[in-house]
């Protein structure tokens, strides 16, 4: 699968580390704002040794036109920001590329114009694109359809320097219809991130928890995405719309 | 409902005072093999108030048959041992009432005798049947369907006197196709009883932990069963075919 | 050791059991405010066999005086409220009986009069008389100590129904200078209680946790500090004083 | 103070960093084996700016006696290899710089050696340098004193490829007296590096745990004893040493 990586941020640079190890996967290039590395390669940034291509482009200098043409792709993955969408959306969805964003947060703009991309191609959105968190999310939903009356309390903790209560916990809280004041946030050294649901039954409890230790989860997050969206119809997905259909397996 | 009990050991007496305090159940009665507390009342054996009849009758003096004519019952439980079943079981299913045991260890011979009353009433069995463990045992093969390749390691911690592997543990390790080497038992005072799934993915972990604090956990898991058994057809259930329904609302 | 008993509610009836158990002291007596249980033994309500004496007294009828007259002890033990010092301090102090109160919340008043007694006795006071508190709250001093500048999150869980923050959690908090806003509570079903002190450093993290089962646990930190008063001179202990002194064995 | 590195690889390199980074600490040169990165200086490798030397060099073209000489050191830190203190030890012993050794495993000779050293000059060793795991063992091990009779097991968690049990969790089990088998193994992907020490009590539970991140760890640990070693005289040091003097404080 060819793979056009929009972004090359902290986050960015881990998932282009990740698909450059995985051989189902070519990083054909990335496209970036900024003109730092430009024309360097992926595999030379991260001084390996590699046969993909991963060539570093500058969108100032290189149109989402040009590139696809030059080097065409079956995923645009996004990890840029907000408005990187409008880059490259319109393009890709005429040229039937797949889209994968994992922007953290849109606003109704964003969400809009990507549900106007998926009538033409196939669009993937989540704002925290790692495999665990989403798994957590899904079961924890599901418990919770179980037994709706069971008390719950959502707990994260992150390193000392992280600003406000976690997006994904409070995503988390939203679907279970916990208060904001039942998330309970730790900010420390030494750690890097982790999310936990507490569900109290009567003389039982059941944690779910899901813990980080690098960005790099992410890349494996896109690959699991992207191999599940394999033959998917044009149309807007989330991760919950990927995991559904292992249930029934 | 009407509840008849079956047993009235540790687990039985346990259950019993869960289902006392539990508004929509009626103990009808207990029938256990022993003498002692014969004719006397749960809610008296408990030193609580209660307007349910919860009489405890000695199987030496009285049978299933004049029991269920006398104060007939929706559903018996049977927390007594493997060779309860043979006491009640025909009798419970030529007068369709329905059948919930929670022995832990059946043989070949009593899960044949099962399958057979099944012909003629709603039978459900769970060798561990708290709600949490259950869970736990459902969304952690979901997470192997979603990444068969992932490291599994099954930990779990019980009090110092427990002899041998959890049988749980056993039960989660073989339904997750987890080598019983590395099943992790801990014994040790100050604790009741622990399971815990480790999911190791690239730069990731997911847990899920099961914990109880004492044997009413069982009582709670008797009640959902007994709730979601109702309106069910004759046939033979488990606690996966109760949960998953869940899943589709 | 002979032991009298001043309070039989939930915690001392569980500290009671745990006396019992334990071949190397004699609970002599109980003394309470309430009349329910009057002259009855400890032993008959615990439905186990036992030689100890161990009778009920009911402080509206027997006077303390009158108790230790005729039934003589070597330590009172004080699990019953704010004012049950005045009850018996005086008259234990001048017949140099050795006190161990485990009342939670003394107030300025109390506390001094228990300096008072404790020029003429061994007094000994802890507001949770459990080791392994006592014991996290002295390793985790140690630890601030020798890194000042670490950061220190203070987690708590105990059931729904518990009210306000833990006492013990704000002790810890104010022990090791950590603001109440970074003090966690979570409430929920199935716990009984647990105290976790998270220490952040670079690149590592260190957790210390305590967990309770049961209120027996404090006739088990009873058991010990009695035995560690044993030979101790007339003064006022906490826990502190006496965990030091293993320090240096 | 300055400082001279032995050892550039994994571990010395994380070490290096943290050391580039704090302002106390003068970061002279590193010596190593391998000619790779001869003469580049450490700032440059890790692409940060620094006014602090730190120069390659390769103990193949440059003695430890030409390097004391040009780049005196108050002291040596060694994340080499075994025989690496005979490289360096006499010269920093007699020259009286501090040495300060991370080796994980001395035979007997090598200890024997560090001992000799130690008449001249300061020297510490730690098989395991970080602060945490350190704090870990010293707070067991006094837990332990003060209930020699507790239930106690060790767990243990690692990436998925470290063979064998962990070094630290054995030296653990051994300083409290534990049964290699209730050392307690998990190997999955996602994980760094875990140890957790169990005392099981009557009703209750005590846990230490100890989780790293990364090796800068390592680094942090280095700079802990050093600044601790200051004006202590001549003589063989190890973690315990360092730590028992701030319980007095």
């Amino acid at each position: 699968m060819k793979i056009g990586l929009i972004g090359f941020g902290k986050t960015g640079k881990s998932v282009a580390s990740i698909l450059l190890e995985n051989e189902k996967f070519s990083l054909e290039w990335v496209l970036r704002q900024s003109k730092v590395l430009e024309n360097r390669s992926v595999s030379e940034f991260f001084g390996v040794e590699s046969d993909k291509p991963g060539l570093i482009y500058s969108s100032s200098k290189t149109s989402i036109e040009e590139l696809l043409d030059k080097h065409p792709v079956d995923v645009i993955i996004d990890f840029s920001s907000d408005n990187g969408i409008y880059t490259y959306g319109e393009i890709a969805a005429q040229k039937n590329v797949k889209i994968i964003s994992a922007i953290s947060h849109y606003k109704e703009k964003e969400l809009k114009f990507l549900e106007k991309l998926s009538k033409k191609t196939t669009v993937f959105w989540s704002p925290n694109i790692t495999l665990g968190v989403n798994y957590l999310l899904f079961a924890a939903k599901f418990l919770k359809k179980i037994a709706p009356w069971v008390d719950i309390e959502v707990n994260e903790e992150h390193f000392k320097t992280k600003q406000g209560t976690s997006g994904t916990a409070v995503k988390i809280a939203e679907a279970l219809d916990v208060d904001r004041e039942n998330i309970n946030s730790v900010r420390a050294g030494g750690i890097v991130g982790k999310h936990e649901v507490i569900f109290g039954f009567p003389f039982q409890t059941v944690r779910l928890i899901h813990e980080s230790i690098s960005r790099e989860a992410f890349g494996n997050g896109v690959i699991f995405v992207a191999e599940n969206l394999k033959g998917k119809d044009k149309g807007l997905y989330n991760f919950e719309d990927i995991l559904t259909p292992y249930f029934t397996v």
